[in-house]
């Protein structure tokens, strides 16, 4: 299987299925395709439109089959893997781990905007005015308090093991850390829990390494 | 069961699993939380509150369980009835099926901001002038477009028979109809299909039977 992502810094959307094939420890080659300086367009979209059609990462590619978009990524790996536990095996914590994976897929669009990805970053002071100014992003960090705050065990994952779930939570766990957003004692200790899970540190490991700067994905303070 | 759906003339997220549960012949009963003048709050609110924690339908209690978000929703229908195929029974179109509904779950954000569901109405004059203003309105129909000329046969559904890919993508079939977008002849024939489907007509029909024209949805011209 060969995954194609973008820059570890800044791609939200690739972190989710990379952390699910590295902490199920799946066979997989990781194939960057670096952002250009080009908004939406560029270098970088040429090179993932001859991948893929819809022009996105992240896109898996399995012996001819390619797979697009990062919920169905995880979906597909589900299928591939039934006796790994992707999505818990507990009926009634797997059904709760696809809701707030699907919530997330399709909303937190505040938080989202907002707060684009940038592990690299210290961006406190935007955050505290952001967190002022925006009541829609208060909101979206109290919806996600509320999800993250109902998980089974407080040192625990959000469905008991680490879940697809997770991984989709995993980059906004680096946002609040980056933008410094105030958080409770129960949502800290799950950031902990998370960060410390290894597939998690390798991947801000790698993007603490990365050299390139892109430009219109840092901050304008 | 029991789903909790909004509006049918306003409510894409809710027409979704509607249409999937009503397709696919599941028992449910369907409560309607009619959309209140008040946008993001107000009574509507406080009543799906009562029902579900993130405030939003379309959300669905099945002997105490509640399942939220329309995607989730559908993957639960999918496991608890595995002799139906909720999803394409074939490996590869299923993987297709699953893309193209999260793609649709996660994106086409212009589409979904500038063109609101609005079943009961014709605005086609509003369309046209999106349609010149926006590239990326322009851009959202060309890849949906693209998705559905890729359907194995000209007169048949996305990934075959009808399917979950297919309730997620009836509300843009409305949203070509009431914004008279241009369309390629081959789009043309899949809304044909996809209006013809029963499932389809009965929520149409209920829709333009509803009597609430909600203020706050409507279109500003």
């Amino acid at each position: 299987m060969q995954l194609f992502i973008a820059n570890k810094n800044y791609s939200s959307w690739s972190m989710r299925p990379w952390l699910v094939l590295k902490a199920f420890d799946l066979p997989f080659e990781e194939v960057m395709i670096a952002f250009s300086e080009q908004p939406y367009g560029g270098a970088f979209k040429q090179k993932v439109l001859a991948v893929n059609p819809n022009g996105k990462v992240p896109v898996l590619l399995d012996e001819g089959q390619l797979v697009w978009d990062s919920l169905a990524i995880c979906e597909y790996l589900a299928e591939q893997y039934p006796n790994l536990a992707l999505w818990p095996v507990d009926n009634a914590m797997r059904t709760r781990a696809r809701c707030i994976t699907a919530e997330m897929h399709s909303g937190f669009i505040s938080l989202r905007n907002q707060c684009g990805m940038n592990i690299r970053a210290d961006l406190t002071a935007l955050g505290q005015k952001l967190w002022q100014a925006d009541e829609s992003l208060r909101q979206d960090v109290a919806r996600i308090e509320q999800i993250w705050t109902a998980r089974p065990h407080p040192d625990g994952f959000l469905c008991g093991d680490f879940s697809i779930a997770d991984a989709f939570y995993a980059p906004v766990v680096t946002r609040f850390i980056t933008y410094g957003l105030p958080l409770s004692k129960s949502t800290q200790q799950y950031m902990q829990t998370l960060s410390a899970h290894p597939a998690v540190k390798a991947w801000v490991a790698d993007a603490h390494a990365e050299q390139a700067r892109v430009a219109f994905l840092e901050a304008q303070l």
